[in-house]
């Protein structure tokens, strides 16, 4: 099976690197269709927006039909989110916040304590976080990031959404070379949406989702910092979904999937603006009120997890000696708050609109957010801004 | 002045009386405006539809024109809200969340650990929190609830918002008799709403704000239990405020009062649902999902304090011994998070529309939300009820 | 009473400067006993060997015989910490912990988001955190810190131990004056120990308890800096404790008083090494290894909380714009951690070294540590130093 | 290597088993050696005093000399805790603390939301817990956990410390199979100590550490409880280390190894007392004072990580419908907070006195304990019992 998925997923690649050339001209996001936001987005609209960071996916899908545990159908992958870049080594502040804990989040203790992210964030499938984790140590292993004699230890941050409803979650198909492969294909630029790396199989609000992102741009006078959002859905009650504040999911009923909220939704907010950990760890907690705008209420299936860094203080990590920072004053923070609101607000949006309809294990069919109906729902409550 | 405060005082809980009892038939709340919300609220549409709740307010207002320290203008008040009424001794279970800790809420270090809130929750002005907790212990002492040798003592939780754009609030006019009051005036049945207790001159959006409530019942299939949500409203910017996820801040722009987001928000959620300590903390989480819908985004200078209890499991508090206690199971909260949401989205908007038009210290005026341009904008995008 | 109490409380201040003025040569702190302790303590083994700290005490003591709540006995008090002394206006980094949250410490949800302490800490008995909290606003008003429209606010940080088992706590006997004349005597240099100030009436373990301070000094090697401890002494258990990891307590059963651990112990930590919030709050959690060594089980009924600052980084709190700050890698923060549990070691037992024989309400009668039995038991234990 | 590994590895197992038969006889424990501790130890003085709870090792020690990465030589393992025994599908109540966060615990985040540990723990080294934590999940899926169509998901919770001295931890040694083995090899009865399992290459105050146990049973009058606890032991500086509260490291100064705390300790509590979540949080919390007693001071680099769980309440985790409960008063858990000190202390110093002189990576030799010298110190300070 392996190789067969291998194969498969090359092939995949090749498509979505055309794709997305593609795409560029052709593929909506949420404002292409009208919908409405507030505050000024960056050039891409993304959390590349934010100078330094990296984005890589490693998609894998593969087979249809019945699951049949271990060969598949393949529906899942891996994201990796490298806030300097794959080729720097320098730590960045953070900050992390469990809206509620049904999911995992390797790694948060020592963000927590130490204040400091020391690696990529990486997001996949539930039942692969361990393989994911392990394989970043593998990674900085062969990069020679340890010491001669092996005294070093790594903490990778690595989280996760539940596909099993579309991938055969339990046959463990991500590979430690899948999410080297992530790493290692991380780039600038624009970032592919919906249906990839570890947002492949993934569920929101019953439409189709995964991966979605947004950025926002303060103004001079707010220091003109930049926030990027970059979000892996899968968390929602269609019945609840609000898009620019209209009850969206409620009014197309057709084809859903849950009784209740079941899923999670990893968020990763990154800026360039001069934070500390403190101010980071405040800013992760902002997620949940852009969660909020989106309708959701964080049901207890969820993993809501969310972690902020800052690509600001190059450094700060090392070497011994004391270490001059520069930071933000509290009482200048309110413009980054806002903007972390707004841009998970969008990223969210941005996701399910750039999903595709899927079909997974056991011929599970979950449909796209339908664009025709959303700008007709949008438009009766004098909404569509075009 | 303490007692022409007393007298005016006085007097204005005369007409508050009044005006109460006349409002049962006159005084419109958001529902009444035809302000669409989700959900199904209890008969009072109030946190007193949890049954056992009571709740009390001293409102002191007296003086008008410009700010004498000590003297006045006062614009301010206590309210008091008691889990199983005052009459009881006994304690609920508990949990909180800080959402944003510019603000302050005593007696929380022990809610955490030990999971009960034993006493009332107490809400009052930020310059006047030490009184009204000192006087929460007076007033037990009083009743005799320490043992014979004083082996006893009392941990109070006591909240605040910031008043001091209307209020003298460093002349410190509220007494440890105001909350004495308050506690003792307490009731069950509907709850007073708008420029009362210490809501009494608190801003919310840039509108007039103060206390407001709300609560869902759930169906009999979810066990028919019943949310209720009290909020100290004094949080938000007008630019940003949602109401039925109409940005009907955007579009009242006159008399706007600050450039961001100014103070804070205590929100109390009560429920007769069997909930543990741990998850009622999870409860008081989702409020802030609530206040996402409502548009906030917790700006710097806001005291974002939230607390959750619940009136099922009388008497686990003690006596020695091991206690029985009956334990919802994880998997059948979501009902309850969501009515959470949505009795907080509520809540709020309650508010606002309870509260009028008010002058304080050196003439400052805040604005009611005006009921008839909530209706013109909510009919322009289709979202009116009736 | 009042006034009574103020007289007696002037002549106790009397007798108090001119007995600490004797001190200096009689009164033997731990070390002078022989108690073998780690590390190399400052000049004054005191938290005012961290440069800009002054420390400040009300101290109450009148009265003796049957209580009589409201009149007496009283044997309470008030202590003031001031991170950069009393003419400051400038805040200071800042971490808290919660060991265990049977007690009250106000303020302490803005030093979490904040990061910052913004004052004085006080301490003082639990039924009287309010009327100091608010003396805190009172004095910040008087020296006119607030704006000229009264637009400002204030989260004083206020923490208690119960004294009632010697003290008339139900009295209520601590005044807003008591707070601000410990605030207004702060003073730098040799710290008085015992039964002073907010530690007047305490307990620790089953014997005279209350005010106890020490401070260790780093090599060059690791910085060169000073962290200091004060605490307000009131937890244990006879049987527990330990002095220099031998069991004393065990081995002096005379005049025991409780039948477990009752009481609380709060801590106060003080550096002058740069750390940010994040560092610090570790720094507060390290205090708990202190209290081990002591024998500390942190019983049900003890608050046992724990605040630490950095008084580096001056003007870290604002005016606008970017703050250079300076921050210690956390690679080199061991000697720092290790300081703070060997100077919390040694100011409990400096308290109970400090205390003398109280007999308060009831006639009860607290006996002081006897000195000479301490070093007879250390001596059978080849633990007495000289 | 992987197949020289296991046949190694079997052999060693055979050896364990044999060593551990002949053990009961001739392996001294601390007490055997004189060392004195307070209170009263459960029959075998482990974790598995507390019924049901069943501990497995898989022990992985092949090759010497230099290191060569993936090929050895490998000193490492697997330790599993089951709370109820390999058969049981039930969770228990549980709760977690981070004294220290630089170290992984998986699972934390869902085990301080739900409330439950829903599965073992698992400990091994720092860099096999992602392989170790998705075997957990095949364990289960192959025991068919999860139901027909997959609906299932799973957050195992695996800790870590670091034996990359000894180990050639980045060559990943440790396999799924050696996870899941640890796991069906758990069993009631004495549990082995020292080199063994997840502790076998761990390092504890300069001298060899690994697993330790302990437990204590609490009088009739307490409710007749048990705490039970188990450390994987690789925290702490010889410097710093207390044996009955002497400075036993000090006195003992040949061959150290480390100029500062390196390291880290994972320490399980189990008890049959019947506590809810918010209890066995403040249970684990007291894990801190047992190491405070033994000198640690919890250095940067330490990931000193506890979680607590409680074998009573069988069945609180499910099915659908209301759950009776059966809760302590918090009155009454002095003696279990105690019980949790106690057996902390004496399970880091019960895994010295277990482990053997090891020689791992690069001939790097690290010495245990002596018992003779630990025996002459004690006897030195008057503190050997027998």
């Amino acid at each position: 099976m392996r190789k067969v998925s291998r194969t498969i997923w090359v092939a995949a690649l090749l498509f979505c690197c055309i794709s997305v050339s593609v795409a560029a001209e052709h593929k909506p996001r949420a404002r292409d269709l009208g919908v409405p936001f507030d505050g000024n987005p960056g050039p891409l609209n993304a959390i590349t927006d934010v100078k330094g960071v990296e984005v890589g996916h490693t998609t894998l899908i593969s087979g249809e039909g019945a699951l049949k545990v271990g060969v598949g159908p393949v529906r899942t992958g891996v994201t990796a989110i490298l806030p300097r870049g794959k080729n720097s080594r320098d730590a960045v502040f953070a900050g992390y916040f469990s809206l509620n804990g049904n999911g995992e989040m390797t790694g948060a203790h020592w963000v927590e304590d130490s204040g400091f992210l020391d690696g990529p964030v990486m997001i996949t499938n539930t039942h692969s976080v361990g393989v994911v984790r392990d394989a970043v140590i593998r990674w900085k292993v062969k990069r020679g990031d340890a010491d001669a004699e092996g005294y070093w230890w790594s903490l990778p941050v690595v989280a996760e959404t539940w596909d099993g409803d579309l991938n055969d979650i339990n046959g463990f198909h991500v590979t430690a070379e899948d999410a080297i492969h992530a790493l290692d294909s991380a780039h600038a630029g624009p970032v592919e949406e919906g249906n990839v790396g570890g947002g492949t199989g993934m569920i929101c609000n019953e439409f189709k989702g995964g991966v979605g992102t947004s950025s926002r741009t303060l103004s001079t006078k707010d220091g003109g910092y930049t926030v990027g959002v970059l979000v892996q859905c899968n968390y929602g009650e269609r019945e609840q979904l609000r898009i620019a504040g209209i009850n969206v999911g409620r009014e197309i009923p057709a084809q859903k999937i849950w009784k209740e909220d079941t899923g999670s939704i990893i968020v990763v907010v990154a800026t360039d603006a001069p934070l500390i950990p403190t101010q980071l760890k405040r800013m992760a907690r902002r997620v949940t009120l852009g969660l909020g705008r989106d309708g959701s209420y964080s049901g207890n299936g969820s993993g809501d997890l969310f972690i902020a860094f800052s690509t600001a203080n190059p450094g700060a990590i090392g070497p011994k000696g004391l270490h001059p920072i520069t930071m933000m004053p509290n009482d200048e923070l309110n413009p980054l708050f806002l903007a972390t609101v707004q841009a998970t607000e969008e990223a969210v949006v941005n996701a399910m609109v750039a999903a595709e309809t899927m079909t997974g294990i056991n011929n599970h069919k979950v449909i796209a957010l339908p664009h025709d109906q959303l700008r007709a729902i949008l438009k009766k409550y004098n909404r569509l801004v075009h």
